[in-house]
Parts: structure tokens; C-alpha cells; sequence
């Protein structure tokens, strides 16, 4: 039994493992011989709404035997101050996994501790484990390999996805290098636990020239829409569109981890263009993720 | 693969073709030798609430085998502003199929453009082709058959069920009354495009006088409380009760959609007189709706 | 077909049917033989939230080869004012059995009455059926018996949790004491239907005196926010902590239907030192229920 709680925790090899073992999930697709969940109910808790990740995990659940059982956080005592470790002992005794995806970090942490159940960190403030799997399993398909690679992650650089991108980079052995306005620059105290060759600037051209990948997320997530205005003023900067693919790699990747918003972190005629590797970084969740529970359970 | 996205849209074979094997569907409940939806999972995503048309599609998709997902669309990205092209091309990658229940018709035609995935129309503000096929399927079984009969729409002439009832009046060869007040006449050019026998009139006896079936609708459906006091003002008129029953043919079919307001559209005596019919129409909602899923993957 | 309305309507034959089908199940779980509920999907209609009352009866409903569909009471039209009856009738004719969670007994009630289909009170203002059954389940895996042992049930004497633990009494052969101040003593009237060993008193030391379990419950449970003030004022002198804990038998077990609130109704020490006892408690309610839907579908 398993838990994955962020990139930060994962090791390289279990990285490479589920790796490989979601490229297998994807070509194996529909006749997925064993079903490692099968007798099985896993939760997933939401503190947030979401599409991708919430349609994601109940399909690849379902995929794998498994019956997944949708709980927002405010259908639950969770959501009415119930503590963490209360809905984890109790949980724990019912379902035999959960995804779960909420706001502060320890709160997962204290959840798979209490629950005695895998536990799959599906979005915190400080990581996007999964979301940066199905991306690096993206890269590699269209790519061959992340290994020397440049990836520009383009936006808000102290973000969760960011942060995972950032601890992905030392475990995976390629560079990235993080464009963004002074005040959304990662923490160093991250980027010093982390390693790796991470390279931080406020240039969008710089990160950009030679890039492999033009990665970018969405400015305003979910809950920080009281600071809209004042993150869309700093990050205005920072779109990617026509102009900044000119800089990088021919056949440079772009890729978006949606919900997009055209004309802010990308343009209508950038995102179009690289809809077909933007809706398969989509669809690749389903398929990192079956990993991710099939290794959970192993 | 085949989409239902109106009944405007559906050619009369296919119609005649889903209403025989929901007829069988009805008959085979509990007995369904196949399971043409196995291990696929369909998306609902639901706009507005409901009962019956959630609860009859969860039912009927897990019993032709596969795996329904409900998804509010506040609950998903799609109620955030994402476009309705995105969540169909994240879906269309996820799923095996999708009902659609919103405001416009014109997302539901781009949901299945963009997601290429079997995508059904569970109500849009233009119209509810599963309830009309429930609602012609009843009449079948009460009176044989709706060809030459006459059907009395009372209330408002100008919302999605009523436009159903007139485009499936040509298609069926059935005369087709509206009694409506001239506020909530039926759309000329809409009457022009469906053809059909279609008497539209604001006097409810000329419209009742020897009808095979009643029929009538909520007066404020939802999204619609805002002119509820006006809207109750101008149908008042047009309530079935025992009095109008009197004009129509001896045992005439009373057919509500539901849910009811008693003292409003219906009153209580009349409803209740007529319980069997109109839950036996909501059943149909069932039978006719696994028909529409096992055409829709054929 | 049977169905589980309240612990008052429960004979005494049939409650401890259900507790030995309690214990087999639990003993059982993960390898039970036959799916009484294959081919059937159940709906949960919830007016509360709810977590172990949902995921109890999900998880219990799927294991028993079942589908669970919740339905929110916001979701449905029930929570827009279609009445019980309507609502009963559609639900009696797509799905196989009922677990309603709301307020009125009556609608519980109602609901068995016009969908013809087993239905089971999942919480009303009058009864917690399903709760007691799991209580009493856990008292006899720790206790070996419950008869003629006593039970100090201190908090709100009037509330659903209590109202079961005194029809219980009699029925099970316990003395039950009710430590509650004044204004939240049970109802006079309820006490005479019960018949049974009650007492009832203010005064918390002489209830916890000798007692083989001390059980509390939320002061402040869902849809009484606005008494909150008054209700934890009124209480206050009734906290399960060590100094009761020393006052009962010694080894008496705390119970607690959670959620709990620390520093209220149990103080934080006793709560942890006591959470195996109250952490099966809640599991006990899966293994209980499975008993009940196994029961009322036999």
C-alpha cells in the first residue's frame, strides 16, 4: 500500500515506473486485462470543483473494477469543521483508497497517516502530482524523451503546478527554467530542497528562445479570484502566443493544463493551433492516474 | 455512433425505430439479455436540477451496463466559463458518451460536434425530444396508436416541450392542438419549419372539445421564477380540471410532464384521477430513454 | 419487502434478526456469498449532509451488489416543493429501494407509503433507527451483551438519538438514563409509548454512576445553527470527560455518533482515548445497514 502525496516524495524510480506503466494503461485501453480494484470503493474528496481531475479518477477507478464515490467536501462534515483526522479514521474503516483535493498540504498528509487507506494528493496550494505525470508522460510521447530537454513554464512560478514541475526536474534530468514576474518567482527555499537545474527570470524571451515545451496554467485558480485583478495586471506580460513560439524550438510543444482562458495566459490562435497536444496532456490524466492506483494497491 | 439533439432533427423512421425497442425495453426490464453500454461510462451534465431525467437516465444506463457519471455543471468547470468546445473535447477523450441538460441548444449541437462522442439532448430551452418520446410512447399503450388522434398542448405554446409536440406532429401524423394565451403562441417561423397539422388557438374549449389527450406543463419552469407572478396571471385561464376533462373525448388521456402544481396548471382532483397515466409517462421517461442510449451506440 | 421506518415500529424479533445478520455481515465483509441487490439501483435522497450515514450506506448498497445514486434534496424537485407523494411514485417505478435523510418523520413515511418500495429512515427529527442498530451492534461485540447493563445517554435527551435509544430499551432490555438539563428532557408522551427501564434526570453524576456506557451525541447537529448559542449554554454541565468516565464502572465504554466537538459535548482526552470504541461505532454502521437492506429486500 501506497500513497502518493506529491512529486516532491515520489523517487525516481517509482517516478520511471509509473511512467512506463501509464504508457501501458493508454495502449492497453479497454481491455485492461486485471482489475486491481476490483470489490473496491475509493472516495474522492473535493474541496474544490474540477472537471478533468474529478472525470479523470472516477473513470480510471471504474476502468480498474473499482467504484468511485464522489464527496464535496461541503456534502461532508469535512466541509463543516470536522477535523481531517475524524473523516480520515472513519473513512479508512469503509472505502479502500482516496483521491483527495483540497487546500493545505498537511491536511492530506494527516489524512493518509490517519486513514490507513492509499491516499493520492489530486491538487494542494503546494502540489499537482498528478497533473505533472500526465504532462511528462505527454512530453515523452510527442517528445521521446524528457531527458536534456528545456522546459519554459511560463505564468505564475509559485504556483502547485510550478512547484511540481520544479521537484520533477532534478528526479527527471531536464531543464527548466521559470518565466515570471518577481512577485510569482518560486520560493527558494523550494528550489533549494528541490535541486536540479531550475533557472528563474523575469524575461519571458530568455525562458523562451530554444525551449522544447511553452508550458503554461491558467493566473486566476480556484480561490483567488478576490485578487483577479491584480494577478492579471502583473502576469500580463507573460502570454503565450504567436510571438513567444516564434522563439522557441521549431515544433516546440505548447501546453496547457486547462481551464484555458484565451487572450490572458494564451492567445485563441496559439491554444487551437496545439489543441491536439493540450486535450491529450488532458486525457493523459486518466492514464497516469490508472497508474498511479494500480501502483497504490500493488 | 448517433447523437439526439432534437426531435426536430430525428427523421421519422428513426423515431418509429427508437418507440418499438422502448416499447421492448419496457417489456425486458429486468431480463436485458445485452449490455450494449459495458464498461463504458456517460457523462450527465446537468444545468438545472431534475429528478426524472437524472434518475431515469442513471437507471437506464446502468442497466443496459455501463456507468453513469452526474456531473452539475457548477460543479465542473463548464459553470466557471470554460467552453463548451474545451469540456467536450476533454470528455469526448474520457467518455463514452454524454446527455446534456442546459440553456441553449446551439452548446449541446457543439458539445457533440467537438467531443465525437453519442451526445443526447436531456432539455434545452428550444427542446426535450426524451420527453416526447416517453410522453408518444404512453399514448401508444393507452390508445394503440396517436396516428389521427388529437392532442390538446394547454399552457404556454411556446416553450421546449410544446416545441417537441410540434415537430413530432408531422412526423407522426397526429393533429395537434395549442391552447395558449397569444403572449405564449408558438413561434410562426417554428410552425412553418415543422409542418405538420398544428391548430394553435388562445380559447382552451375549442382546443379541449374532443381531444384524445390532455396534455400540460408547468406554467414556471425553472430559470423562469423571475416572471412567475406575470406568467401565472396570463396562463390562469388555462388550467385543466374536470370541467375542461368534460369537453374532451370519454376517456380521454390527462398528461403532465411533472412535477405538478396542483391549483395552477392542474388541479388536485384531476391529477389524482389521473395518477396512473401520468407516472406511468414518467416511467416511459425510463424505457424510451435505454431505447435512445442502445441506438445512439448501435 | 420490508422497511426500516424507526426502532418504535421495529419488533424485538426483528431487531436482533438484524443485529445477528449485523455480526455476519461484518465477520463476513469482502467475501460475502450472494448479492441480495444485484441489478438494483437505490437512491439516497438526503436533505442533510451527511458523511457516515452517506458513505455507509454507498459503500454497503455496492457490496451488496447494488448501485448507490445520491440525490441531494437541492438536486431534486423534492427540494423545490413537489410534494412526497409525486416525488415517491416516480422513484417507486425506476429504482428497487429507498434510503431517505430528512427532517419530518411523516415524509419518511409517506415516501414507503406511495413509492412501494423498501424504504429505509436514514435520519429523521424523530428517529435515528440505523444509528442505534449500530450502536447497540458495538456495545455487544465489546460488552458481549446489552441486557441488563445500563446505558447514560447525556446531552440533549430530546433529540432523534435519544428518541430510538428509548424505544430500544424496552424492546432490548437495558435500563437507559437520560442526563439532560430540564428544557431537553424527552417528551412525557414518548416515554409511555416506549414503556421500558428510563430514567431520567438532570443531574449527570447519578446517570454516569455505575454506568457500562456513557454516550453522547452533537449538541448543535445540522439545521439547529440558530439555537447554537443557547443549546451550548444550556449543556454546558454536561461534558463526557475523566471525571465522568470515573464516576462510571470501570472499563465503561464512551460512545460517540461524531461529529465531535471537542471541548463541547466530550472533552478532547476522552475523545482519543476512547477512539477505537467510537471509530467502530461508526463503521458499525456499514455492517448494520447491510443487515437492513439484506432484511428489507428478503
Amino acid at each position: 500500500m501506497k500513497h502518493l502525496l506529491s512529486i516532491e516524495q515520489l523517487n525516481r524510480a517509482d517516478m520511471e515506473q509509473l511512467l512506463a506503466a501509464a504508457a501501458v494503461m493508454k495502449r492497453e485501453r479497454g481491455r485492461h486485462p486485471t482489475k486491481p480494484l476490483a470489490g473496491q470503493t475509493w472516495a474522492l474528496i473535493f474541496s474544490k470543483s474540477s472537471t478533468r481531475t474529478r472525470v479523470s479518477f472516477e473513470v480510471g477507478i471504474a476502468e480498474l473494477g473499482g467504484r468511485p464515490m464522489f464527496l464535496s467536501a461541503v456534502d461532508i462534515q469535512l466541509g463543516r469543521g470536522e477535523p481531517v483526522k475524524d473523516t480520515a479514521r472513519v473513512l479508512g474503516r469503509m472505502v479502500q483508497g482516496a483521491i483527495f483535493r483540497t487546500f493545505a498540504q498537511r491536511d492530506v498528509e494527516e489524512f493518509a497517516h490517519y486513514s490507513g487507506i492509499p491516499t493520492i494528493n489530486a491538487l494542494t496550494d503546494e502540489e499537482h502530482p498528478c497533473q505533472i505525470l500526465a504532462d511528462v508522460l505527454t512530453i515523452e510521447e510527442k517528445l521521446a524523451s524528457l531527458a536534456g530537454k528545456v522546459v519554459a513554464f511560463i505564468g505564475d512560478g509559485a504556483c502547485n503546478v510550478a512547484n511540481s514541475w520544479i521537484f520533477a526536474a532534478a528526479k527527471l534530468g531536464f531543464e527548466l527554467r521559470i518565466a515570471a514576474p518577481q512577485e510569482f518567482q518560486p520560493d527558494p527555499a523550494l528550489l533549494q530542497r528541490a535541486g536540479g537545474k531550475v533557472v528563474c527570470t523575469a524575461d519571458l524571451a530568455s525562458a523562451a528562445r530554444g525551449a522544447d515545451v511553452l508550458y503554461t496554467d491558467v493566473w486566476v485558480s480556484m480561490g483567488k479570484e478576490d485578487e483577479s485583478a491584480e494577478r492579471i495586471k502583473a502576469l500580463a506580460g507573460y502570454q503565450i502566443n504567436q510571438t513567444v513560439v516564434q522563439l522557441a524550438k521549431p515544433g516546440a510543444l505548447v501546453m496547457h493544463c486547462l481551464p484555458a482562458y484565451r487572450g490572458k495566459e494564451i492567445d485563441d490562435e496559439t491554444f487551437e493551433a496545439n489543441a491536439e497536444t493540450i486535450f491529450t496532456q488532458a486525457e493523459n490524466r486518466l492514464h497516469a492516474q490508472k497508474a498511479i492506483l494500480q501502483w497504490a494497491v500493488a
